[in-house]
């Protein structure tokens, strides 16, 4: 049987959700292909989306036209906004959510997402001809087609699960693994590898003893992950913190002769951002306490995640090591933690596009790219599922650039500079934070998004509103004055020195100890001006605040970027043979040979192309 | 690791988790293994509870004190009580529900049961010692022992899926199957065989014309499932009909070379009552249309079932016989329909209780018994768990006779006669259907499962409620007396003759065409008598009606049943050495030896036993 498509995407993930979806509302005609309908974008480890900068990412997929931010809004059992003590452009907004809801809040979008199929199958052959993906075949036995392709496989690809010396095939625990389909895309010359990641014990709540545990609630404020009208509907609930102590690592250590990661069982890399507990001992020999962090998965559910804890350890190792912390001695396990060790293609073989180099119409995102965490999937997948639908309907890529959203620092680091252990988003990849703010998402991306479609009307105008709103708010405080007797008192009072001459509201706000709010309690007018309109005024306040305060900050990170876009408006691609200039170090000649950048900007960010190597370029180019 | 329990349950299907609430409320200290939290009571087939029969299974498993009925009612999205023009003994309720709320539902369930813990885990080996089960080990090398433990794997062990040609190993589709564990249970000398079911497509709702289906909606009556206070609170849904054509015949006979149910790929035996479409066509050939019900899956979900096309035929196959029907011309499916073939154990090899009579302490609840059905499965389930509790803490095994259940006619027909294809219950299945209704299962097991613990109060003191209300309400009949002047005006208006005398409500009530209603419309003392409680009045009316207007009946039936519990106390097990028996049938001996029933009773409803071979018996027993 041939079923045919304009896109098709491979995986039901987080990148493959807001892959299948961006394409779907971009009009193409798409179909999700997923091994099971009740495991969409499920959270295969920890139940929480955001955090330091991936909370960026999410707001950023949702200024663009994704889903992430609205599935998270409504399954959020507790928000909290990170870093506020530090400054907004760290600010990164996390959530607790329900992992069961968050996959059905998922499966009633793609249900009601016109142009969107899904077909229950496992991928088993890429069908390939000429050099242009053409489709795939299932194994059973049928023949899906389509003018672009998204492989968003996950960990699925001959994927293989430890505990302890105990081996499984499953491409997460209890669901098969894929087999044969890297077998297919490696044929036609593209590499893969392998990775390695992992994930700790589910605990019943009823067991744990949470009086010995800190308890860590969340907030309850405007903040929410859509920039459109959303909902936090659920009850919000704690987490709980506590430690682990010197009786569990000896009884950890204790197992290490059956650890995985130590005995050569595993020889793949995991990431350096969620370590295993195992690795943290072994990496910090002399800590005699971790932090553990117990959250809730759901709100009806007794299952919580123990964050921290990830093991391959064998099950009773992992068991009798919690027994030793108090809030755990009697602890009772769901099941034990567990690695896993996947392939992933190196992604210094795709285009900015996410599409291959080598294969037409073959499209790549999230963990297959050598990714970890969900965000970081679902920012690939939007841009996969975007380009793969241009790539039907014809048009430019959409591209984002590294001074525009970490979405577009993420895909720029790992086209340009590929990945050697599973690559996590931090807020020090990007060069211009002050530009990438969880607050301004949609201000750099929604024209943008909708120019090319994938942002509706509805999304444009609600953003058009807040933009008037704060250019106006802005205004006011350019222009209107204050005069010393009406505000030294209030100065005074919050220690900051006083005016000797009138000074603009805009003036008084760089201050540091001075606030919208402060201002706006001695200016009623500036009160009413920031009460437009009403059912977004906290939103809208925090922006124009943001905005003026940091003003300076943020023109001078323009600027840098600004003179960088002119090498990103240089175009070598073709431009030069690379082999045969021995001009060049022998290491940058290998370098930009293999990754054949399209600019002389990505050329100079490629790991071992020297400032040098980029002169020698540009007096090549003449100029 | 070692982890002890009570009672372990393997396998979290509808057997599996009636079994593991049930041990867990008697009060063992329960497990219950299951590879896929995500995936406890998935309903694998029929989105729907309940039916002729199966209906009052559920009813029992209610009044017993099992769960799967509360589960229907909070998860329906469509009630309807059928046969209702019929007698009530073959009144039969029956649900859809919302697949994934049912889940959900049945979670909720677990996680609040004391002594009840879930380990998500693969069962790979049995553990016996001396004949005795002592727990399994899992293929990630834990060890779970318990004093019983409860089989109940459904269609994984050894399971294999086929679609056309194309065959893969899997419990159900997307999910693993389960090796070893059938081996590591006959390598004790229990016979395993193997036996085939099948599912239908699931159908994309937009594709559907509904315009050329007739609609079926739900009724909104006091009807539901749990004896208890309930709520049925969920959306109803419409169901829809329409039929298969020739088109469509000639269409599934050009597959079915590649059927595997027909070149051979196939050998075991499927469901009779429901048969593969391609099935109906051989067994029928002369018939041109068959009937097709299309089934909401959820509230929120475009998936729908479709009830009738259950089918292994080639994806394509599938697909393009369905589109010669009008309502699906344009149809988009989830996945196509799909056979598996998966072992069972031979249920002769069971006592009553559901015990293995090979190995002690070892029991088998469900499809692994040769049956058919989620309400089979947790009937069997339910007496499974209790039995295994009382394994552990001592005391007689819970068993009911064929009039009390139909719980205790499937098992009775499964541990005497055994399976030779999928079992599954009909109302034709028992002796004493008048016995058996679906109003008064309370009646019969209620006080029964209270005094092994089961039950719990609330559910006895709702039930002598009820009790009290009726014997108020019959005793009330009885006595009070209706003069012609009063009743004659309203026997003529609907037709039945009129009376000379005064006459006792109970005798006017015998009448077909007079019922409680228009008999409380002429007596107001009646209808006092009706409202109390006025909270389950309608309710307490059908009971009483039905006693009353069935009376009878109902005691002829119950003058058989006693006769028959005569032979039942007749205990023959032990008493005679069959193989040396000449004066039975050869057959007669064979079939004896192989079952050694209980009773006499027992032993008379074996096939090949005749009443000569009972006589030979009896008069050995010297009676």
């Amino acid at each position: 049987m041939i079923l045919n498509y304009d896109v098709l995407v491979i995986g039901g993930g987080h990148a493959g959700c807001e892959a299948a979806a961006a394409a779907a509302n971009m009009g193409a005609k798409t179909c999700l292909i997923t091994m099971d309908m009740n495991k969409i974008a499920q959270m295969s480890c920890n139940p929480a989306v955001g955090g330091i900068a991936k909370g960026q990412i999410v707001r950023e997929i949702d200024a663009i036209g994704g889903m992430m931010a609205k599935v998270t809004d409504a399954t959020a059992i507790q928000f909290r906004m990170l870093n506020l003590s530090k400054g907004p452009a760290v600010w990164s907004p996390r959530a607790q959510c329900d992992r069961e809801k968050f996959i059905w809040e998922w499966r009633n979008i793609l249900d009601s997402t016109e142009n969107l199929d899904i077909w229950q199958d496992q991928a088993d052959t890429l069908i390939v001809e000429n050099g242009t993906a053409k489709g795939v075949r299932t194994i059973w036995g049928v023949e899906l087609r389509a003018g672009s392709i998204v492989i968003t496989a996950g960990t699925f690809l001959n994927g293989l699960l430890h505990i302890g010396r105990h081996k499984q095939q499953g491409g997460r625990i209890a669901e098969p693994a894929v087999p044969n389909l890297t077998e297919s895309i490696t044929a036609h010359g593209i590499r893969s590898a392998r990775m390695k990641t992992g994930t700790p014990v589910r605990i019943d709540r009823r067991s744990v003893h949470f009086e010995y545990m800190e308890r860590q609630d969340g907030e309850q404020d405007f903040h929410q992950f859509s920039f459109m009208p959303s909902k936090k509907c659920l009850n919000q609930l704690p987490c709980w913190i506590c430690y682990t102590n010197r009786a569990t690592h000896d009884m950890l250590r204790s197992g290490f002769a059956d650890s995985p990661l130590y005995n050569g069982q595993i020889t793949s890399i995991g990431p350096r951002y969620c370590p295993s507990i195992e690795t943290k001992l072994k990496t910090f020999p002399d800590k005699d306490m971790h932090p553990l962090f117990l959250e809730p998965e759901g709100e009806n559910t007794n299952e919580m995640y123990l964050n921290g804890f990830s093991s391959s350890l064998p099950a009773e190792i992992q068991i009798e090591a919690l027994r030793q912390i108090p809030a755990f001695r009697d602890v009772k396990v769901y099941r034990p933690g567990y690695a896993i060790e996947y392939d992933f293609f190196d992604p210094t073989q795709l285009k900015h596009s996410l599409e291959s180099k080598i294969i037409n119409g073959l499209f790549f995102a999230g963990q297959v790219n050598g990714t970890t965490g969900y965000e970081e999937a679902g920012g690939q997948g939007l841009v996969a599922g975007i380009n793969a639908a241009i790539h039907c309907s014809g048009g430019e890529p959409f591209v984002m650039h590294r001074d525009e959203s970490y979405i577009g620092v993420l895909i720029d680091d790992l086209v340009t500079k590929g990945v050697d252990e599973p690559y996590r988003m931090f807020t020090s990849r990007a060069e211009y934070r002050i530009l990438l703010r969880q607050d301004d998402a949609d201000a750099r991306l929604t024209e943008k998004a909708y120019n090319i479609g994938i942002a509706k009307s509805d999304r444009y105008n609600w953003w058009t509103e807040k933009k008037e709103a704060i250019e106006r708010i802005e205004e006011y405080c350019k222009t209107k004055s204050i005069k010393p007797k009406d505000i030294n008192g209030a100065l005074e009072a919050i220690g900051t020195s006083t005016l000797r001459e009138g000074c603009k509201l805009i003036d008084l706000l760089a201050r540091p100890q001075i606030t919208m709010n402060i201002l706006s309690d001695i200016v009623p007018e500036l009160k009413n001006e920031l009460e437009r309109p009403a059912n977004r005024k906290e939103e809208i306040k925090e922006a124009a605040e943001i905005r003026i305060k940091y003003k300076g900050y943020i023109e001078r990170e323009r600027m840098v970027a600004q003179k960088m876009h002119r090498l990103e408006n240089i175009r070598i691609k073709g431009h030069f043979n690379y082999n045969e200039m021995q001009q060049l170090s022998t290491e940058a000649r290998q370098k930009l040979q293999a990754i054949d950048p399209d600019t002389l900007a990505q050329a100079s960010r490629i790991p071992g192309v020297s400032p040098s190597d980029i002169n020698v370029m540009l007096v090549l180019l003449g100029r």
